[in-house]
């Protein structure tokens, strides 16, 4: 039996801590041992949670006890998320995460420490929410020599774009609505700015390119500009507008080239028709041509089914360090701008090579 | 290093030896350690060839040689790859294969005797060409109760109806322009019949139930008697002609449905923008809602990236046997009549509810 913790009782944690427990017998097979959540970390209270007495407020109760061997950081946020997932790791605790602003920030940093201290750092949950792409390409791709990928990496933004798209709806209503439903934040500038979906394709970018990439590095152009006649526009061409995260790998140099902007895309790119709330990633490299991944990018359950699926590797690998695909913190890459040509067919909805965009400050 | 062989120097054998050589370098980083190709197996001689040198025509070289861990069984067919396939497991060599047929009739017996043996057995090739969707299933979705899978399993009948969809081309000529393109064989039966796509999908059935499910249980209808006004007609509705392979699983009773057969797929599901020569599938579970895998399910290089991969695993599990989701022979299960609705929206093209279809007699 391995005992594992998990900070933070938001919808994630909830979730986490519910698929732990409907899916505990093919967990149980998956791991090889009974996985079991001993503590949850949150300041508020829960009561009448099923969860109650695991409840605890103090992250010390979970790093001094050395039969908690997994930690899932669903807190999201850098801080307190640095220091508890470092120290966690310092006492050999691995630790799965959706938090892709920490993995964005320090992930190459904690997997130093993750290394020195013979325990894992993974963030399935962090990229495409409950689409299984990380393992995917780290496991099933990585003797591939990738040279682009494009996806959709938000779904508030998918949702509002198909709904413009579906119903004639402007921003202004579209967002409202994906507010009212439960798709959008209430403060929603991250998603609607591209800076989620940008923070995402910095991830993807540096397990493609094997460098460091941040996510300060990378153009980016949100949705707001985005009007009910670009869709009718791009509709009478026979395109769609998603907001993508694009990453082209040049495989001679190594060079590569990121973005985050509104793009048209043509009817026979498999991201066409990826609607809703659902996210896809299209990846291609010179063997195996085209792949493209579909899911739930976000959600209680989808999302904390890919914690799990890290929390099974973790206890299958106890005493190892997982390779996870990050570099050493130093070994960055300056993006180039894009080739002339984008990849799949792709175009910028408002022309241009992104070059003129404008990076984020974290 | 670990020296390789490969049985059967045809398409998929050659883009083996292929992506063994292009991709050197990365394969050599995901392994731990070079990969060598020391033999090739075939009959045929191969003047000029760039691999004329490893070339052999006796088995018992490659057999007999401990040097020799992993084979890649890309000779296709029931014998002689059955024989050639155990004996190398029987001498602790892991076998990695394309071969469908083999892996529908034995794959169980021959996961026996990778067992007894400390080796492996691995077919990631088998199902959906280069799309890395068995180890996905395996790694990450082990711990999801898959309700349903629906895939678009074979390329070849999926151009032909998407040509008669755009073209308005009749059915026999769109399948002789595939074959005037190297899209369909010669003897294009087993391709139409939709005996490819049911061997293709009792392998996911068995994999998602966990017990053996034979391609001689699926109730199987091929593509030969849709017709143009079939695809008018579904588009006139909103919907698309695919042939699918369908398994249905109820999570509570374990009990599985399965069949082959031209469907209608809705605008809103995922399979409706796969077409040409592109496979893609469908999965759909409790927690993580609904996946969709897509790529090219056949084609030299596609497929033996997946080949590669699958041999990158071998390599470092060398001495284990890695787990290959197929149980044991005697552990079968016989399937249901289907519910009354389908997955994803899905109907059968000509009604009813498949009971009715014949099964494959292999």
């Amino acid at each position: 039996m391995t005992n594992i913790a998990i900070l933070g009782f938001g919808t994630v944690g909830g979730g986490t801590a519910q698929v732990l427990d409907v899916q505990k017998e093919r967990l149980r097979l998956a791991a090889g041992g009974e996985i079991r959540v001993k503590y949850i970390l949150d300041i508020r209270d829960f009561p009448g949670s099923p969860w109650e007495d695991r409840l605890v407020r103090d992250i010390n109760v979970i790093l001094d006890d050395p039969d908690v061997k997994v930690v899932c950081e669903t807190m999201g946020g850098k801080e307190p998320a640095f220091t508890f997932t470092r120290a966690a790791m310092e006492r050999g605790k691995s630790v799965c995460t959706s938090n892709k602003e920490l993995v964005d920030a320090f992930g190459p940093e904690l997997t130093q420490t993750a290394k020195a201290h013979s325990c894992s750092y993974l963030f399935e949950a962090s990229v495409g929410g409950g689409i299984p792409l990380l393992r995917t390409l780290r496991d099933s791709c990585r003797h591939e020599d990738i040279t682009s990928v494009a996806g959709i990496l938000n779904g508030t933004c998918n949702y509002i774009l198909t709904k413009m798209d579906r119903e004639g709806t402007d921003f202004a209503d579209a967002l409202r609505q994906a507010q009212e439903n439960g798709f959008a934040e209430r403060n929603p500038d991250a998603d609607i700015l591209g800076h989620d979906t940008a923070r995402k394709l910095a991830i993807l970018a540096s397990l493609i390119s094997g460098r460091r990439v941040r996510f300060e590095q990378v153009p980016c152009q949100g949705i707001t500009e985005v009007s009910t006649a670009d869709l009718k526009s791009a509709r009478a061409r026979g395109k769609a507008v998603k907001l993508l995260g694009i990453c082209q790998r040049n495989p001679q140099t190594g060079d590569i080239s990121v973005m985050t902007a509104p793009c048209l895309v043509p009817a026979d790119n498999p991201l066409y028709g990826v609607n809703d709330v659902f996210n896809g990633v299209l990846v291609h490299s010179g063997c195996v041509d085209d792949l493209m991944f579909y899911g739930r990018g976000a959600g209680k359950m989808p999302t904390a089914s890919a914690v799990a699926a890290d929390v099974v590797e973790c206890v299958k690998n106890a005493g190892h360090t997982v390779e996870n695909g990050l570099t050493d913190p130093d070994d960055t890459i300056t993006p180039v701008p894009f080739p002339s040509a984008l990849p799949g067919g792709i175009e910028l909805l408002h022309g241009g090579d992104g070059s003129s965009f404008p990076r984020v400050r974290s």
